[in-house]
């Protein structure tokens, strides 16, 4: 009995210490945190997207956006710091097609959907950025052709089922010149090019620099697209900072009910290796850090500066 | 010298045979693509984003947003499928904090970052949901206190420095209910839970699903973040469709020039076993599925509808 006793004791205080050693271990990490945690916390973060500004180029067809204080309504009174404790902005946006942004299909084809009415799953995807600038460099109205797919790869491999694909031209270099939005020679993705992205690789949707798909009169590309119930993304920038193969683009756009356009935010996220952009840690996030000089209206440029 | 001609031959053609077969081989993945393969796609999503309409609850110091289709500037004709090919949507909005959105500090503080001021590395962040609902339900003005981060993490470990904090209190299942945005008694967040957030845990921001973050005649919660250069989600929407630890949130909202809110783009990414969501590949993407009926204007409503 005295020997059962002594096991009993023993297993009992076994019990006691590795219950202790449990409690102690942190917590496993679920899956989706470890992969925040080892592969995307040290990624480098790129923004694809333009600034909007009220002299942004944008298609002639369309007014201008105005922006202007918020005011109260009661009173007309403009809100501001000093007497109401914080500002707002009126946006008056004569068009969803503006800036960077992501073409729904409901834009050209009624019967497809509208910008609130794309699923969730348009969030994050590989990114495939397939370069024509040094083509377009000798020709400004170079359309991407399927053979510069083919070559493209021939270098890096299958561009994957389901990824996002950017053509980079160079043509955003020159934002925000108002010259851009009427020209008639631009690059474009030629109507070949972006059936052999849709139909042989199942592409989510392809995105080019410029406002429009293509130069044909008829903008046969975009036509293509749109009637067919595919999304397309527009004015996207700063394509000459992100690799050709192996970065993720995040994917976000407001949430307007029936509208034909988005204007989107769309972030790379490259290896950490990459030259370009920045990592979670190393720019001051929360608290932001404090700028040189206060925001406030200006009246010239119908805008908040510093 | 015959032996080693025998031998420099077999080292040749040893050479060509590895040389084809690693040609044959497919290319190995870019690390970032094979996390979106084997952790992202198969994820569920779900968006946490309300739909923005000219009738959704908006707090009463600012005025109501109002849709119209956009016109050609020369001619003051509204663009349609018929006559133009496509369509258009012109959105005039009093104030930028509408719907489910991202509050910069500018909004309160001019010497604090604006909307397009934000880094790009608020893009991918592991979630967390705080659950009040059940003390919510018993009061409607219940705020989330420290304990309940405590007791929170007792059970799930640790809040992630870095995280994004969502508190799920299910005011959101009236939305839209225009009696939302009137009532001075909701659901909120406590100063000293937001203190221990940042302060304690260094969180990225939190978010609530009411239009403020407290109930208290100074907003002193949302005063304490803005002031002191932290953002903050408002208006958030379906948490009691994601769990409260192990999902990512992705993060997105356009690039307006001095822009003091934001009209956000949250969607959850949730392990693959979650039931709640879509995951890549179960619905139709691109093309996009064709609608039972046409989306078309409607004057009564004042938007696209179907």
């Amino acid at each position: 009995m005295k020997r059962f006793r002594l096991l009993g004791m023993i297993t009992f205080f076994c019990l006691i210490i590795s219950c202790s050693l449990a409690l102690a271990q942190p917590k496993p990490q679920p899956p989706l945190w470890q992969v925040y945690q080892q592969s995307l916390k040290s990624a480098k973060y790129v923004d694809l997207t333009h600034t909007i500004t009220p002299t942004i180029p944008v298609w002639t067809g369309f007014a201008a956006a105005k922006f202007s204080p918020t005011t109260d309504p009661k009173t007309s009174k403009i809100y501001t710091y000093s007497a109401d404790g914080f500002e707002a902005t009126h946006y008056d946006l004569p068009t969803d097609q503006l800036g960077t942004q992501l073409d729904p299909p409901a834009h050209w084809n009624p019967d497809y959907p509208a910008i609130d009415e794309l699923p969730p799953t348009f969030a994050v995807r590989p990114l495939v950025v397939i370069p024509i600038q040094d083509k377009v460099a000798q020709d400004p109205n170079y359309h991407l052709q399927v053979q510069d797919i083919v070559n493209w790869e021939k270098q890096h491999g299958r561009i994957p089922q389901g990824s996002v694909v950017f053509v980079r031209s160079d043509w955003s270099k020159e934002w925000p010149n108002p010259a851009l939005a009427t020209r008639t020679k631009f690059p474009g993705v030629s109507l070949g090019a972006l059936k052999f992205l849709h139909l042989e690789r199942e592409i989510l949707f392809h995105g080019h620099e410029p406002l429009d798909t293509d130069s044909t009169p008829t903008l046969e590309g975009e036509a293509w697209l749109l009637k067919n119930g595919y999304t397309q993304a527009e004015g996207v920038a700063n394509l000459d900072q992100v690799p050709e193969t192996g970065a993720l683009v995040v994917i976000g756009y407001p949430k307007f009910q029936g509208g034909l356009g988005g204007y989107a935010r769309y972030i790379a996220i490259c290896p950490p290796s990459w030259k370009y952009g920045v990592s979670v840690g190393q720019l001051p996030e929360s608290p932001l850090p404090q700028a040189a000089k206060p925001l406030h209206w200006d009246q010239q440029l119908g805008m908040r500066v510093r």
